[in-house]
């Protein structure tokens, strides 16, 4: 990480009011990112002073109140990153990483590089990552994105996947583009035999022209087009329940291989 | 990869029959994990020799038939592990490592090790991985299976994590154990500050368990809590549906942080 | 129908700018349900006279704007009820009709009746139903309710099915209180052999609470546990997706049958 | 119903073992449906004396062993009708009832009739329907099983909807056929205003179509495309999870409306 951040925790607090006969919300949980340790940190509990954001574990704010500190992980920063609108999301990327197995020895090939959400993942699990983004704006924030966490193996292009991908010989290639069907045929030639095409897209209609361009091929095999719900629940006591309200679609992943 | 191992395709191929006026499938699809390249090779389309086993790309039959070729990667190795009934599936390993961010600088401690399916890909993600196991039998299989996928940094325990964790500093604690709520004291200690306790069950009932034991302690706050569905896609030409029948539920993820 | 009703239409629009390439929404889709047939009714394109307001099919505002109009029906009626907050859905009062088979021939018992709406669809498709409710305030409403929708065969109960059901020989009775299990032995005496118990709860514990009140009786089997889940999708030309946020959660229905 | 038929139910039962410290199943659940009740029936169990037959409560088999007999209901005679394969499931049946609202007093058209499935519920619930058919087999299959179940107010015509619709005046028009959007036509012309048609498709592909070929027409509104996922759940004790492996699709439902 290349910006030392903190996590800060105010663990939040019910207690059961005996007129009342139920339990209400005493203390809201609240959690701060804190990337400036050298000044005091204000809350509603009381401020910070300086000296204790430095430390690990539990520390008091002005006012006694308990707070707990810690190191931000890459993850906290993975979340901190600045966003544009469409980021395809960490049950997907983690769906993506699985799936095909790549590593520490994989050659990763990926764009638009949007934020770099995905670029950021692989840049962590791969050996190398190239990235194309023709948006210039996007290609700028890709790039920012990645130095703010540290991140150093990923090659940033400026240009679209649609005219060029210069690498050869990669494990995989990730697509987050309109078209996706219009890289096959340049991705037959970035892949190694056995290496993994992947596309994400929001419609069914992308991603079933997608699978069609794919089917027919010579050189690719279709493993599996899939959705992946996540579906979240809640859990406080006997209150067992989904989460009636969710973010219930994102995308369709399609995986295909390079035989 | 300690074993060389290869996989052969045959791709499955459709022809449209004009007087019955629809395709039909000619070829099936086949694939092949070959661990032997010493020895040629038989497919009900002829044999393949081994001179030929040993390249990759298109090669040929005795039966002048089309196959492909290609070496075996991380992912083919990891499917064709020995495996115990209960088996964590990749979607939910992807959320875990995904959700979490671990990767090369983390330390791993997860249990009951089982056939060893998270172990191995939190071993071929993270820094070091120690692994807990019980039963004899499950303990030895873990091992071969990570020595067959050549994975060097897991160090398997042949005992219980309701018992002792002798670790520290730990980024992610993953439980996979009947009881997970009889380890959050011991998981507490094990875990490093802004450290992840994640456990998998397969009831909703054991999922409440664990969390309703989280919620109210002063060291842990709970994340969340889901399950994630892996909904499997048909796509052909017009015929775009989700599969019919599927794999529908395997476990619940409870995600906390140690704080 | 008791009350005669109207809806009122204006089908929205779009249009192709040819100077921004893409199309915009130029006339918002409106409905409008109208009560009130003696008065002109006015809307942001112009107002309906009276007189138009009695017709069905196209009418003219008096800015000249295309309106549709046409008698309200009961699932118009249905959905201006006057609600509490929780309410059970239609998915899942469908779901408990089609299930059961219940039809013109059959005897309902439901509690607790809420606002009424499963007691009004089940006695607009049943013989005659029985609808239990304590609060008084709730059994005042769902009186209202019925009155204003016309429905005429359910006799309201201002008292709990915990305490006693005096019906006998009932081909369902439907549970939407927080302790069905409390309600299974009285509903073994109500319903008649072969008749249908319906539980209807949102949390998983009260839920499985209740199937295991029941699992362990002579006089019961358990036919099925569900939730329904009603996915909504977005279509509009290749725009095709499911809708990304929506409610994914509102109780798990569990059938028996008195045997 | 015209047949009189019976259900006999021997009801499961599970007792604890104690040398081998676990439950164990010593009689199986099992359900009978009996159509002659003019003989004697046996089962693996002992055989039921046709006298007992025609009881109603407990009896008991020439094995003493005790089992529960009731009369058929409509649903279980509506779920012995003789089958094709595609045959839309009651969970969808259910939806299209409740979110029409049809009822006692509503006109339907369907087609194709298929088994008849769909006509059968709607004829129960309904006061007319008419069910077109192409297909001479599955035309006298469904009036076969109209008759077995005593629904009387259907009229079959042995005729495709794409090619005429004699009725007027509609409250719903329920299409289950491959080119759904070739109705449309015809269909606002059949509905009256304020009046449903309803699609149902396997495939996301028609499915669009239809939706796609409503959307720009002045006489109709689309209010939504759905699919209905029944997702069943096993509750025993503490085993409380839903199925692993279950039907999660069978088609879309797609619901507009005349204006």
């Amino acid at each position: 990480m290349v910006k030392k951040a903190k996590i800060l925790i105010r663990k939040g607090r019910k207690e059961f009011v005996a007129d009342l006969d139920r339990e209400v919300t005493v203390v809201k949980e609240k959690q701060f990112f804190i990337e400036d340790l050298s000044k005091d940190f204000s809350t509603t509990y009381g401020s910070i002073r300086s000296s204790d954001l430095k430390k690990t574990g539990v520390i008091k704010s002005s006012q006694d109140k308990e707070f707990r500190i810690f190191d931000a992980s890459f993850i906290d920063m993975y979340k901190r990153m600045k966003r544009i609108p469409q980021i395809i999301p960490l049950k997907d990327i983690g769906f993506i990483i699985a799936k095909t197995g790549v590593g520490p020895d994989s050659i990763a090939i990926e764009g638009g590089s949007g934020s770099g959400a995905l670029a950021m993942m692989l840049g962590r699990l791969c050996r190398k990552v190239y990235s194309y983004e023709i948006e210039k704006e996007h290609f700028d924030l890709a790039k920012e994105n990645a130095a703010t966490l540290g991140i150093k193996n990923i090659v940033f292009h400026n240009s679209s996947l649609y005219d060029k991908i210069v690498e050869k010989n990669a494990d995989i290639l990730c697509l987050d583009v309109p078209e996706p069907w219009k890289v096959i045929e340049k991705a037959s030639k970035a892949l190694k035999a056995g290496g993994f095409i992947v596309s994400y897209s929001p419609t069914i209609i992308q991603t079933a022209d997608f699978v069609n361009a794919l089917l027919p091929r010579d050189d690719f095999v279709h493993l599996k087009t899939v959705e992946v719900i996540e579906r979240e629940w809640e859990v406080e006591k006997r209150k067992v329940r989904p989460r009636s309200k969710t973010i219930i679609h994102s995308g369709f992943i399609s995986i295909g291989r390079k035989i």
